[in-house]
């Protein structure tokens, strides 16, 4: 094992000196420095991660990247919360740290720059959009072989390594259960649709309304953006809709709980004059009055298995020829629905 | 501007070579990898952050330093997601990434390692104890000028660099609003000793009655560890002690949410029969039934302080003879009672 005095003896400086050259530490001269480092090549002396960085080309993180959201609290949402405790919980029983980093999902990004800097050695993509910079930019990452894994997004016709939902099956399920509770004015509050676990819902939703063989009213599709406030503005619209709507089925809990503020102000109850079932599960379905039948995503679970699968591409890319290719992942987890209040029958 | 070009003629290697050395792709001989290095290095190419960490003596990362505690999701607690939602916001200003690392607390960890390693620049450390391991762990970081900021945790006569919110007179105030609404016989359900926070809202509680001739009686003084279900735990001491309770201050809304739920159970109405105030002012505080009366703590803005602090420090620190004790960070925010229907005045 080579070690620190063996750089100091060959490069002619004293031990303290290298240390301070690889911590980095005070005021150096750059030949100094160049000696030593210099040295410690010849040597094969790695006193660090950064150096180990150099031999291995790892770097032990697991890149995180989150769409920067101006005025969101990010980790503060139930949805993003969740799944990043799980990828915590992930990479820490491998020993890696992860680098959490924002980026803005619309604008064109090197993707590939952490990894050519030895960053991250692969990375887990949340909120990504399907927009055409993001589009991009995952198939630049693709086309190089860096292992990267997308959570609760797919793409079209896109070979790349997606943790997911069934959130067509949740969203029927939850439909369903409001039809059989004898509902069939069942308006759908959809997120964004770049999202593709909008359109994965809205086919639920279809396909329960089909199999029930009620028709499809285009008036009862309303668009939200998974935002509190675009389901507080939706109540005003299910409210001018009046008796045409008997139930309402949100995207995720965050806009069910705008709607019923929403609609508690404009005098209408939730789970008695109209039922309301959101998605997610969160802390506020638990919460809110009255209690929110909701669907149970299990976020963390995602988190967690897009950690592992990821780590298992980074080691079978490690190997000359690897790829992320190699070992793909593909998991669409199932949900659960969880009735509570806010779904009475209408008969009871 | 030296470019990949510049290296590869000075090494005497194509360009792709070069590139497959810094990007660590594919299988590569180690006396050309040494080659090229060594070209770089005499031409002080950058290609990469690493390349430049070894330059600059800077990683671009902002370490945050997370307990770990097994089955907690902790990205899901409101304390910690808001304050990484705010060293979030302030790294990313900044251009940095931040680096989520998990520590057991109780067990002795160098801290200095990933300063070393150049894998941060600078750390923040949440959750964190006033236990032998922990002094020790910041005792060094502190006497190698390694910059870090310790967040809502102070260590009496030490030094170190706390963003932290006045828990004191947030609790103070809770508890005085409580005995202007007329109640007398007000239980403390506190958290866990090892945090300063925890201490520092029991002063305030203490001070409150202080103030208006209250006699502090020990029976009233319950022990919690900041968990729903120590909260859950603590109705039943409630319930025993009867009327001589006729108010609860919990040190956190979890606690207070797991007390309503416990209180229910037992018939005795939260709000009604007892008032309740919680700390925080988590979603859970709005949401609860009764709405919770609660402190808000700007802990988003602590972590934005925190994060924007450290790294002037680290500014600082990278100058010769730089140090963190040049630019140390002594903050602490005020806190704001938010009343709610838990603690209507007894003569309503």
């Amino acid at each position: 094992m080579v070690t620190r005095k063996d750089v100091a003896k060959m490069a002619g400086v004293s031990e303290a000196t290298v240390s301070r050259v690889f911590n980095g530490v005070g005021p150096m001269k750059e030949n100094t420095r160049q000696k030593v480092l210099a040295a410690a090549k010849e040597l094969n002396y790695h006193p660090n991660a950064v150096a180990r960085s150099f031999a291995l080309g790892k770097s032990g993180h697991i890149g995180v990247i989150l769409p920067y959201v101006p005025k969101v609290h990010l980790f503060s949402t139930y949805y993003f919360s969740e799944i990043l405790s799980g990828i915590g919980e992930g990479v820490r029983r491998q020993g890696c740290d992860m680098l959490v980093m924002f980026r803005s999902p619309d604008e064109r990004t090197d993707y590939t720059e952490p990894y050519r800097s030895r960053k991250v050695d692969g990375c887990i993509f949340l909120g990504a959009l399907d927009v055409p910079a993001q589009r991009e930019g995952f198939r630049e990452l693709h086309g190089q072989n860096m292992p990267f894994v997308l959570i609760n997004q797919h793409y079209d016709n896109e070979p790349y390594s997606v943790v997911d939902a069934d959130h067509e099956a949740g969203c029927y399920e939850a439909v369903k259960h409001l039809i059989d509770g004898g509902f069939r004015r069942i308006a759908f509050l959809n997120g964004s649709p770049e999202y593709s676990n909008s359109s994965d819902r809205l086919r639920g939703y279809l396909g329960a309304l089909a199999e029930a063989g009620i028709d499809v009213r285009q008036e009862l599709i309303l668009d939200g953006n998974y935002s509190r406030t675009s389901g507080y503005a939706a109540a005003q619209k299910i409210a001018a809709l009046g008796s045409e709507v008997d139930a309402v089925f949100s995207s995720n809990d965050r806009m069910a709980v705008g709607l019923m503020q929403g609609l508690k102000e404009l005098g209408i109850a939730p789970g008695r004059d109209l039922a309301i079932v959101g998605y997610d599960d969160s802390e506020a379905a638990k919460l809110s009055d009255p209690p929110l039948t909701s669907v149970y995503v299990p976020f963390f679970e995602m988190g967690l298995r897009a950690a592992e699968g990821l780590l298992k591409q980074i080691e079978g890319s490690s190997g000359p020829g690897g790829s992320d290719r190699d070992i793909p992942v593909h998991e669409r987890l199932s949900t659960r629905l969880v009735v509570r209040q806010s779904s009475l029958p209408v008969n009871k």
